[in-house]
């Protein structure tokens, strides 16, 4: 085993039945995850299986139990990286990941999103203010009529306009034909305003026509994408920001994993293992929208997303929904100004949207004095 | 909204919180999961919105639902077929996918697994007894030595033997060299015993990886792979039986979606969603192994795996996770001849894997009379 500060260090809530004790399921954890054999059955000189370095009874009952895993085994693909957290004990019950400590070998590997907060505020060319993102929706309508709502959105000031994450190759509005037209609209309002306005295509797909999407993503001119991670694996994004592409996140099929005593948290997960792989952007359910998430949540999500973090850029919490166009002043006095308000049904429901787009801008600008 | 019967039909059962109606609950999951739009604000010419066909009060408090998708909602990729069962609403609660209804056009376009039970037996050389398997590991041998092991557990009588799923492309056995040296193994065996056995290597990575390595496999003469789709997207193993592999599906992860009240159950994720992409094996935990699975789960998986649909080939059944070597004629005649059981654990405690192997390939013997 290596040194423990040069390893994966990952640290698990463990909820156990009656009888079963904290450590030995630990100790069943770094095995499972590893060598996936009975100790004794392990080749003595083959050093993979986890190390507990701690199993400590808390208040509540649960356990609290740190693993040190060798960064080697993981390789070079995120799958690994999950598959090592939470592959196969996602099948068993009380294992929570609350924390993972990702040694320097795979940062340096891995480095995150290619532009971070201040590489999409410079794209989008505003320094202070909260960066304001739309859905291109519903599905069914046609390229025309996609690429007239980024455009609109566009003229009214929204910076990011996105497909919505299920717009995807659709026979009303193929990919190809979309990601032409509505980077063509996206620039024209953008001529016509002096902005910079910036459309990202969803480009999830299956693994060779989402290597094409993205190919033709950037020949487009387009400076972004939307993913859908869980469904496409982490390494999407690792991928298309290696491209140099900005990464929005979409967390579809995530909320499996939010379980209070069996899952990884929200913030582990979109904080952590979404900006390791690449997200300038995660995308996920604001407090007080149509979404049971907490305030608190929230925090520790947008904390993970900005913190410090050795070479890793920090990323933005895209905060979405339901976020009401009249509560963004509020919620960035909560949030902060590096948060990036996704709103969609609010302004859609405004008939107008270009109009309401910019009432909209007008309510974040004077943060960028 | 097309014919019904035309439709991508879903059964959720739903457990409402104090105060909140089913049916409610079930015209919000037909918005949130396609025009994600308040209903006001949705294009009157535009119609995505699902169609609650039923919502019911069940005898537990709970709700039984069912919602018809438009099949061109779902375009040409699974991401989006799980993206509309269980996308955006995975981050609510109390919603249950229980059954899924795929209508021809879909069926028609992905037509499940290239070989199936019959193909894959045919491969096997094996007309009606269970199949054996096992996992070549643990991670940290270096290509050789798994190789070693491909050749005695062929020489011994395993039909399938597959990498264990955390072997990737770590340093001590890179991908390419560990294909070439455990599929020349394999051969070599076969040509020593007469046998038919095969290895399957996990070309689980990300999207650019993943179709060079299913290349590479079929380059070496390999006839499957091991894939852990929840980790690469389903769609990884649409592409790789649409390159006549055989596919065999690891579980990780998938445990996060098996929650009582909130999720995919395993019926519909394994036997239909996993099926239909592809697999003609789906790995899963055995009850009386290491993981808590029962019995009644194993038989829906089982059935589902194996039952007739227009057009799509039955897939095996692949029971690990714990499973006994002396268990299996026991097993078997609990769940049929159409299994394949993974046993790894209780091979390799034996020490001589290659007569460990043997034993077990002489119980079941018996079953191709």
């Amino acid at each position: 085993m290596s040194e423990p500060k040069d390893a994966l260090r990952v640290t698990y809530h463990l909820t156990c039945a009656a009888g079963e004790d904290g450590a030995a399921k630990a100790r069943d954890i770094a095995l499972e995850q590893t060598a996936e054999l009975p100790a004794a059955a392990v080749p003595p000189d083959v050093r993979v299986v986890g190390e507990v370095l701690a199993a400590e009874r808390l208040a509540d009952g649960r356990w609290r139990a740190v693993i040190a895993y060798r960064p080697d085994i993981v390789g070079e693909d995120f799958a690994q990286l999950l598959n090592i957290l939470f592959g196969n004990i996602s099948l068993k019950s009380g294992i929570l990941v609350t924390d993972v400590h990702v040694p320097a070998a795979l940062l340096a590997r891995w480095r995150g999103p290619a532009l971070g907060i201040e590489g999409l505020r410079s794209l989008v060319g505003t320094a202070r203010r909260p960066i304001l993102c739309t859905s291109i929706k519903p599905m069914g309508l046609s390229a025309s009529r996609l690429a007239d709502l980024v455009y609109r959105f566009a003229r009214g000031g929204i910076d990011i306009l996105k497909d919505d994450h299920g717009v995807t190759n659709q026979d009303w509005a193929p990919f190809a034909e979309r990601v032409l037209r509505c980077q063509e609209a996206v620039a024209r309002a953008n001529a016509e305003t002096g902005g910079r306005a910036l459309y990202f295509p969803n480009v999830t797909a299956g693994p060779s026509a989402l290597r094409d999407r993205v190919d033709a993503t950037r020949r487009a001119g387009c400076r972004g994408v939307l993913l859908l991670p869980m469904l496409t694996g982490l390494d999407a994004a690792r991928e298309a920001a290696a491209a140099g592409l900005a990464v929005f996140a979409h967390p579809a099929l995530a909320g499996a994993l939010f379980r209070d005593d069996h899952g990884i948290t929200a913030e582990v997960l979109f904080g952590r293992l979404f900006r390791l792989a690449g997200c300038d952007g995660v995308i996920y359910p604001n407090a007080g929208g149509r979404f049971p998430w907490k305030v608190e949540t929230c925090r520790a999500v947008n904390d993970h997303l900005r913190a410090r973090w050795d070479g890793v850029r920090p990323a933005f919490p895209v905060l979405g929904g339901g976020v009401d166009a009249a509560r963004v002043p509020e919620w960035t006095e909560r949030y902060g100004t590096d948060t990036v308000f996704l709103v969609g049904s609010s302004l859609y429901a405004q008939g107008d949207v270009e109009r309401a787009a910019a009432q909209l801008a007008d309510a974040v600008r004077r943060y960028e004095a």
